[in-house]
């Protein structure tokens, strides 16, 4: 930890004798970064205000360099992808102001704060001013839609409501209230991301008096579907937190595992007991989390989900392994995140327009046939899995690679037909009336069928993604698949 | 790690040339601080005998300053509370001598040895000698009466009997032991305190030949509540392990996640999932974990449990954020951790003594109306979260805070409702004799009960706290809350 | 991270120079180690092939170093057993060829690879070449076996048949799948080890071409009792993963977490809740994890599953704590990990050998009766526990651990009890017809009886070993140890 208290007090110091204000480099005592005045009259109350964000923002690369000066990098080394930048952001820092206050045109949430017009919510299309690929490539992904994918999408609408919703005994039934906003934004929001919207001005004390701000509904949120006030979609804070924006946070399993947890989604339950993770916790003292481009052996010994999953990666002598992408299903060929079953990945980020062979929103029928023309193709696929593969060799040999996806893809079908096994008892219990299908969520054998394919088929399927053979096994895995379908024929037969 | 081995050999051998030892900090190889000519006797021994443990107390802060030098520092960055401390103290290290042979008129597990007498436990009665604020602050809170709060409350006796009790079959029949003293010593006295007292002496062979020690009862354990033998309640040691009682352990979520774990206590879940989670974790080789007082953006990026509960808080410039205070109650308005219902924090620690309208010893009715004289008012549940509030301010706005507060509040609201709707489940069951209310705890139905409140609706609640969504939703959340009432809902009829 | 990029681009120019590379230690820029030709032409492909995985070997002590070397060590300090090696291995580092080559007569995997006879696979019985004693010891535990521990044990064999088998509606019936290799792999044999065999040889297009490669059966795999083509039984890289070997990793507790992992070990869960595991994950930073011997006090804090289980520990002045044993049943008296009660370690690894009373390859009867003529005697069990208490004793005081080892004993004792309670209910359950004995671990009845001592009695055994209170308690302990039983009561009653 640098001092940077001590640098801190010497900027707001200097700002009072300089016209533009002088950011010192935690890192590069050497290195000045002129502020703009507008982030400069920011910083002068809200250092005071709210330090801990503003310390934030002045250990981040933002308050360390400018547009002008990142476009001098070699490309390969380049954070920002836009060649060029409107001509007031080229030689300041990035700072309050200049993220706060783009296209203010278009934020219903743009205020007037102490003569400034000010955005409360920075959005992806804010950002797109400077990494115009990472907002196009995550705008067509699955994150930035996942809100939508959600409320759009019935079937999933009606999980969301069963699961979300206060119940309340009335006589002997039980009734179920709305989800309120504030749970769905504790809970399936959370992560999908809420809907921001502008109810109004209220007028608030603060340290320095009474100010007016905009009153936000269903804020605070960071969730990867986030619907803005500028009506884009989407959270860069999701994986790049705060005021830091740090490549080296985002690249952290601890990043992804805020939403990628068991039971639902154990991909971070799987990476820490795998061997990739076990070299990554043991050694992550010894990684470069913030080179770019980031280089297998150099900057990394076994990888994080970044290095797989979206990050630019290289080979210590520069030459590319895999290019950065921020549309996360743009890399893997099957989607093992199965609703109901494993598929290919969707062709669109928006899930909602998926329409199986029944007419419902789903990548597959209800015994696992799959939506195709809605889906990635087998040439697609191959392609996807090759690029993959390369990423691998970077590592391992080609009979490890070889013999892993073969093993990974006879795992996943196994579970699907784990699945199809319950889905058929499901059926027939809806036939024998054991069940009401007017809500497929909301019964003690819907529920068990819900586990068997969103808890248990997934921990199979992850799990042998990435060899997490806990998960896969006893945690949640192979065993609940056989003791769910042991429970659910046993229940049938007792009721029937 | 430096090479401290060299260092100690040092000491080992200056204690016999000069009169009074001296021992080099670890981290500063200049500075010397007496040793008593006592602990130096025991470090004699001890050091071949429990090398490790006397490494560990070399490394400590107490071994590298005395009282005097301590009481030196400006009074923000003091460690030790007390203004003054017994002359015999005042100028050596805080050695093994100066702690294990205090107040020996009250310690029943005194006793000589190796001519000197020596108190086996040190209590918070001892520490308080130099740290009279914490050990105050912290006898008044629930944690030093964690254990009495289990063994006084007939309620909560049962559950703890009820759980932890051998049961054996006798013909049709599960019969129940009562449970061992090993048993709750590993199990809820583990974290509780379990009460040390001295049974005799007992003469047991040493590497140094035959000799008397006292034998205790439930020892060891290092739970909250401890009773120990000098009368005193708690253990500093459940929080600043071993003899290092380093700061920079008691300050990191791991210590809290000792027992604030799910699926009871999911603080520890859901700080890992959360936004303040991911930075820690991604980020605190940067943190300074040892400053006092400790500054957000400057020592610490997001916070950890101590931050907001309990540390002594400040901005870079030095200005007062949140007084330290060991009394771990004092800092929140209302108490999530539902017992049945949330309810606003307790007045006293001893939360035996509270009385609903039902005469019952909890927090509230059985439906949730708060035992209110027992519990704070409104106005100091406002004075608390303005504090709070306060804290979260050094990083985030006031729309972020105050959007975030309306969350969690309406969520702990709903999570209590989802608990009331099981109760009246199970209220009726009794009613229909479908369970025997004598021991609430003992039956399925029951069991199911004690789910709702105690893991699934304690997930909603801890997980809107601090943004876990994952634990909120589909780990042991509503997920959970609305299955399991599907399932006391079927049972019933099933039953009927 | 040291720019050990240049140091490697500065190697693949030399080895066109002088007639032996030279590798340059990462870690001291000063340091030259020869390097075979063979594994020279290794290196001059598989550098740009596989990068990642050369960079690791780059940054193992196996390329810094060479066996010649490595003798010459005082023999406290070394890391290989052997007391001498062929003379084509003393002077040169232990590259790719040093151990990919070894034993070509009984490695049915070697092959002929750009004119060098290569094995796919390196053995334990390869590594036993520099590390004898290692290997040895290894061989002998139930590790090395732990493929044909659960293979040739029926009892065992249909509970991997039963768990990991694909089940397929047909009419009303359940019908089981033989299960696949591919998911035996993923699942069970993830850890205890597949039997990795040669089907053929296989043509595969590679960067450089057409190139013939063994075909493997059941490979990647790196359980920990995987049969090797050599006849060989392990897998050293189950702890020393991949090509750095890193003794840093295998004493990390997250090496040990890839298999020992809750439900059904939870000793990782066990030992992240435990003050040793709050004090390691707290202090990590300032463990010497490297060091040789591993000294309490001055190397690590608290312990690690190592440093207890199976490391070479010290004391800082060198003498002697624990010897190292890759045996890692001979450092315990019992085996907690109950199958189906706890009972003495066996005397051999080969744990498919026992024979209990009822002639049943089990360590206990039903009722837990133990097989003692297979078990180590109770003067074997003193002394292990005497040779455990020595390495609680560098830290811990004799009152200390008398009082914990006698709590432990207590609880598993307790667990069993609990284990023996739901086993009576289960063979009233056959007798009864309720379920069908011919088959233990296919109905709802016997999964619960299996959860009672897999799940429930496991956690509490851990969790009194290593004070994870939590785990004993509620997450999977005590709690569903009780209600666990009074569901299976109620069922019986049910069902009647």
């Amino acid at each position: 930890m640098k001092p940077i208290s001590i640098l801190f007090a010497a900027v707001l110091g200097l700002v009072a004798v300089f016209s533009v204000a002088q950011v010192q480099g935690a890192e590069n005592g050497a290195s000045t970064v002129p502020l703009s005045k507008e982030t400069k009259a920011c910083i002068d109350c809200h250092s005071s205000l709210n330090p801990g964000l503003v310390q934030d923002w002045l250990a981040s690369r933002h308050a360390k360099t400018t547009p002008d000066a990142a476009l001098k990098k070699p490309e390969a080394e380049r954070r920002m992808s836009a060649q060029a930048v409107p001509e007031a952001l080229r030689t300041v820092a990035v700072g309050c102001y200049e993220c706060h206050s783009l296209n203010p045109g278009v934020h219903k949430d743009n205020f007037v704060h102490a003569d400034y017009k000010i955005n409360v919510v920075v959005s992806p299309n804010d950002c797109k001013t400077c990494h115009t690929t990472e907002a196009d490539q995550y705008g067509e992904g699955k994150k930035a839609n996942a809100l939508s994918n959600l409320d759009e999408n019935p079937i999933f609408h009606a999980l969301v409501n069963t699961v979300s919703s206060v119940k309340r005994l009335k006589g002997t039934q039980v009734m179920s209230d709305k989800p309120s906003a504030s749970t769905l934004n504790e809970t399936c929001y959370g992560c999908h991301g809420s809907r921001v919207t502008v109810k109004g001005l209220v007028t608030r004390a603060t340290d320095v008096g009474d100010m007016q701000f905009p009153e936000l509904a269903n804020w605070p949120n960071q969730g990867v579907g986030r619907g803005n006030p500028d009506g884009s979609s989407g959270a860069c804070t999701s994986c790049h937190p705060r005021h830091r924006f740090a490549i080296s946070v985002a690249r952290q399993p601890y990043t992804c595992g805020q939403c990628h947890i068991d039971p639902d989604v154990p991909a971070w339950n799987v990476y820490q007991e795998s061997k990739h993770g076990n070299i990554f916790f043991s050694s992550n003292q010894a990684y470069n989390l913030d080179n770019v481009p980031w280089a297998a052996g150099r900057d990394f010994i076994a990888p994080t989900c970044a290095a797989c999953h979206n990050s630019l990666v290289s080979n210590i002598d520069g030459s590319l392994v895999a290019e950065r992408n921020h549309n996360f299903g743009a890399r893997p060929w099957v989607r093992i995140f199965g609703l109901i079953y494993s598929h290919p990945q969707p062709r669109s980020g928006k899930t909602y327009l998926l329409k199986n062979r029944d007419g419902l929103p789903l990548p597959t029928t209800f015994t696992g046939e799959p939506a195709s023309t809605f889906l990635i193709d087998r040439e697609e696929q191959a392609k996807r899995q090759d690029q993959m593969q390369k990423i691998c060799q970077s590592c391992h040999s080609g009979s490890f690679i070889k013999g892993h996806f073969a093993d990974f893809d006879a795992s996943v079908q196994e579970a699907d037909e784990m699945v199809k096994t319950a889905t058929l008892f499901l059926s027939r219990a809806w036939d024998m009336k054991l069940a009401d299908k007017a809500n497929p969520f909301d019964e003690p054998l819907e529920q068990k069928w819900v586990r068997q394919w969103l808890f248990y088929a997934n921990s199979v399927r992850f799990g042998a993604a990435m060899m997490g053979h806990g998960q896969a096994t006893f945690r949640e895995g192979w065993w609940d698949l056989t003791a769910n379908l042991a429970e659910l024929a046993e229940r049938m037969k007792t009721r029937k």
